[in-house]
């Protein structure tokens, strides 16, 4: 028996983990293992976690905290907290509302979202239903983006690039790990890429003793540097590349005009054995310095995971999976807790570690642990 | 159900882990639960047990023991060995003799205690329940020290230590890693914080869409530099200042006077993440030097774990929880057996170790184990 | 219960752990056990896999993959992926089929098949299987090598190597590392080594207060380096030597003349407390440079594990128990299917890691993953 | 239901491991745990088999093993292999036959053994058993040892040392490491310290409020650096130090004359947290060069064992608890074939990585392992 989402946050939920936990109950088994799983072996997806769990924290004493605040200004747009939801692909899989639930939260809480290209939910409407949410509510717009996943065929990457910017998106993410991955789940009757009806897509075929791969349209298609370019050129959006983990491209999507990077290994979802983003965090901001926005997502389940990303070096972090948890258990009313859960941790850690400001938040304030667990 | 406390040591118990592992039966669940938990995901409060498990010894073969003990001065005053009871607030949770019956124990067994500002009993009462023990025994009086929270009010925190002074307390330890944390137990009725009745108290109000931990009065008053400069000048007892890991604010705590350091993470109750003490002892007496009396507390639990940290650098240690797993287990009697046992295994590693004083115990018996678990 | 073989590969079977996890249902206890255990308390064997785990991977973003492919030369002949089936004595263990099951899913996925000398069914039929076979479906024949245990009596091992030329194997495999083992399985009625029928053999004969191992013929009959001179003065086939792991064994090897080398433990099934051929590679490859044909086995369980083992310097690799687990589920079918998994999960990584060809599996695509597990 | 000891091996023992996985049913509770147990948490004790786990083999392919041997000479006198039994006090506890059980095993595999102070059976009759056992089975006699427990009354140590001398003993061992450890078990009716009748002894007499260990009679008989010269002035017998670890100390007992020295933590039942006498081995022997005879014990369970230890330095092993758990099972027979199977294990390793005799053992043979389990 599957249990239907609740209407409002039940009781005894007070961390992500609490959401993770009670998802379970509401969701067909093989959304839930969509939702959950990792490629491979799920190694990335568990080193996604041990990789926070590697770094400590080393407070200040006695810190004078007043007048703290977690703002910071993004592409020339306020930002309430270093917070936005991560492009997940379908999320009415996890709730009727799907896209539009979490939308409404992210505007109660005056978070950022980043729509993806597969959602079950045309852009048009999220757009709209943000809108609509922050009149209603009486607060500022909160920042939207939207996640590109490149077609075959160009001309419809640039249809969705216009509908974007039509609809008012205020930047383009593209996703660049994903191009190539294992089947996954098949969509139940209703649910659909609303997107991109009628556009042209690609699957995996191997036929006995021919190509399987490598030398097929598939691979052929995959997004390469001249892709990066061509988007660049197309839209005066920011483009921010999501799904690199190396210094050398980095370096080279910054020399190509992207304007922001996201560090991601896709949850663990695509390659096993990926790093973790904070692992390669360091490093990357020590390649590329420190002006460009650098955002991670993987394996952020708490505010002091989100401290330790930004004493590391991102500009703000990206939340998955944990969305479509609190939106199975209790939809807008769930994503919003969570959101609402993540900026108090955050705050009581940036406390806790006498850093009134995300500024104050410097490797200082970490020490690595090592081989204690 | 559960189980009254005993009135004598009950059969079987040899070490602190058995008390603990008594204690549950005898305690209410959310009790329980309030002693043992750890902040977060308990990364802290394991890693202080870790910190210890991680250091092995190097026994010289042979030695001379003759003439050995454990004593050493401080503060220009005999204490018979480097252990005292760390301070714990609201003990009547664990058994109705609360405060008394840990004193009681204390003065017989001539051990140090620190009175909490949070005790459930008035430091008047413990001062005067220590003194009395004492006389009784036919023993010197036990060291009494008192542990101060900031108020809110300074007017509050100066009467505290104007009564702490009055009451014959030896030294003021100020607890600074614990001004901001998640809500704990609601205390069961009776039970009340017995030294702060009609003072002013702050708790964390987040009003939707407001401000929630930073940039509200909860944050403004918590503890800074100014006000230790305010404790050392106001008091003539020495100052010791309870919950810093960075060298430099030790450092800068010295500098302002403070008359010795207490290291600790709170038993890893307040920010998970944190270092042990142990981790950072030696680091810090690298940087302060060895003349300032620097106690350790954060998982304590046997003999071996003070040889450790006195080898390590520290001048002595603080006992936490297992002061109150063995107030549940068998009140006065198991808070007195349990010093006895620590006592008992300290002077067993000494002999083992081939060192008769405190002073043979140095960084060389110890050895660092790697990888091994 | 013993299942009997499928005809066809079962549903819900995507890995070759799949087959690992299926296959006992379809094996005798003993048989089992002999296929799956290692020596002493299988460190070693748990270390074959732990090896691949401390690799994980660096892509390159956005990389073209036009083009790309699996194929090697080697010898001076044409494999279609860097993937051989390692020798396994006496396949019928597994299934009524045995090795001519084998032999046919080869020849079906033009992949390369070395048969042991413990074959249980004799090379001159393994040879003439693979040739009818890719006959009839059309395909080039596959790569065919024969694996060579010295014999006690060096007419028996010449006579093995006339029939392997004889019968158009391409190849001789010295395997150097299992002379001396403990007892292993006795072999159920009619099967035997098909290809040793009348030769002398030797065996363990500890008498009671004299000699055990050392100073006994079985010692005394281990091959020795002027066994590889007489091999490779006595073929004019390629000779490579399997089992060794020293870089000072590696070079004497190929002074003497070697053609290749299989670094291999032997599945962990000989001496517990072996490294990972995994382990050793990079050494080894610095140590004898890029040009010899450098193959490992022990532990290879997916396409991952492949280019891991190609990135750090191996030519190609060779497929173990995998092989008997899909023989015993389903046969040819299983064998075969198999083998296109393999590949598949190749081709896949490849792509992913932005690398068309074997040549772009460099070290530069890995990074070591340190106390993570 | 305690089982009676087999009179012959049973079925299905082929290693030390199930000789210790049997043994548990053949004993009372108490005695099982008296024999298993190690102090404190057991660290030690786990360390002594981890520090085996983490040295893995390199061997030598293709080594010429003709003409192989594990034999030695120590204080000029032939040993069969590097393998001696450690003193085990109160043998009868598992097996009414007891150390005559264990002295008759040790003749007929030609295995040496030393006689604790505490053996349950006297010194005089273990010396005649022994002598009794070689005569019938027409060998040569096994070597004998006698390890000593300095006595409160020195007269007494002299006459132990006079007996053995007398009886025949080849070599004093004086241990040093268990003068002062928690109390142990009481020993059942009829079995006793044989040959310390009528001798003074010392217990911990804790006195409520007085000394506990330190400045008590326990701690002053501790042994000195000057019983050791005492002893090495009093015998013409070679003396060995057993029980230290500092190569300071080793040095030490060099200089006073000690003939050899046993590093061992007493199998981990003294004080928890010392390193493995592996772990400090290589270090020792650079120490203190190579030529004087250096034993070691404390978790040696398999020839794969005693092939690192020699390796590392070693000159010969002490067999410790597993010969309880043999006698245990089977009485003579299953000490017996213990000896036979550590033997056996030692050869075929050193078979297997091309070694044929001891001093082919070398460091080079090994490899650490790092961070694998
Ligand atoms: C169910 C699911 C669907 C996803 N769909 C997309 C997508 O459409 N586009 C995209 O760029 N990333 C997608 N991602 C990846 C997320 O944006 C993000 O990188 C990932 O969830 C981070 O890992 P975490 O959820 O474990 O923190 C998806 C992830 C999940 C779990
Ligand atoms: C139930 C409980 C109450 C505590 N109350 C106080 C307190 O009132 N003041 C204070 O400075 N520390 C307090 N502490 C912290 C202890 O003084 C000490 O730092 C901590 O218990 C050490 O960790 P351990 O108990 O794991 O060894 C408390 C700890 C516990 C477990
Ligand atoms: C059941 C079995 C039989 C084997 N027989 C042989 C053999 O006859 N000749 C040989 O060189 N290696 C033999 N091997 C070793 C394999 O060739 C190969 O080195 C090993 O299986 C690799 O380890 P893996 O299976 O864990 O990947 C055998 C291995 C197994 C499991
Ligand atoms: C039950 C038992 C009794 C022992 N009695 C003695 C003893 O009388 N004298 C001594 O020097 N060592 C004694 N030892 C220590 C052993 O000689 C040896 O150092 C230890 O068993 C080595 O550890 P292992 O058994 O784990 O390999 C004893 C050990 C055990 C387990």
């Amino acid at each position: 028996m599957i249990k239907p989402p609740h209407a409002t946050v039940p009781p005894g939920i007070t961390t992500l983990a609490d959401y993770e936990a009670a998802a379970q109950a509401h969701l067909p088994p093989e959304v839930w293992r969509h939702i959950q799983e990792g490629a491979g072996e799920e190694r990335t997806l568990a080193r996604n976690r041990a990789a926070f769990a590697r770094w400590g924290f080393l407070p200040r004493a006695m810190a004078d905290l007043r007048g703290g605040t977690t703002a910071l200004s993004l592409f020339g747009r306020a930002h309430l907290a270093p917070l936005m939801l991560a492009p997940i692909a379908y999320q009415r899989l996890a709730h009727p509302d799907g896209e539009l639930a979490v939308t409404r939260a992210a505007a109660a809480l005056g978070a950022g979202m980043i729509a993806s290209t597969l959602s079950s939910v045309s852009l048009e409407e999220i757009a709209h239903t943000a809108r609509d949410a922050s009149r209603q509510l009486g607060l500022a717009p909160s920042p939207l983006w939207f996640q590109l996943y490149l077609q075959p065929d160009r001309a419809d990457s640039l249809a969705l690039v216009r509908r974007a910017e039509a609809a008012g998106f205020e930047a383009i993410v593209l996703t660049v790990d994903a191009a190539i991955k294992p089947a996954g789940l098949s969509l139940p009757a209703g649910i659909e890429a609303a997107n991109l009806k009628g556009m042209t897509r690609l699957r995996q075929t191997a036929t006995a003793g021919g190509r399987i791969i490598l030398g097929t349209a598939l691979a052929d298609a995959a997004p390469r540097w001249e892709d990066l370019e061509w988007l660049r050129a197309t839209t005066r959006l920011p483009v921010l590349v999501k799904g690199m983990l190396l210094d050398e491209d980095a370096r080279r999507a910054v020399e190509m005009g992207a304007d922001g990077l996201i560090l991601s290994n896709h949850g663990g979802r695509v390659l096993d054995g990926l790093p973790s983003p904070l692992d390669v965090l360091p490093g990357l901001r020590e390649a590329i310095g420190t002006s460009l926005p650098v955002l991670i997502d993987s394996g952020i389940r708490s505010g002091a995971d989100m401290a330790k990303a930004i004493a590391l070096g991102t500009t703000a972090v990206l939340l998955g999976r944990p969305q479509m948890h609190a939106l199975a258990v209790a939809g807008m009313a769930g994503a919003a807790h969570a959101l609402h859960l993540l900026r108090t941790e955050l705050e009581m850690t940036m406390a806790q570690l006498g850093c009134p400001t995300l500024a104050d938040l410097t490797p200082r304030r970490l020490i690595r642990i090592h081989g204690e667990f």
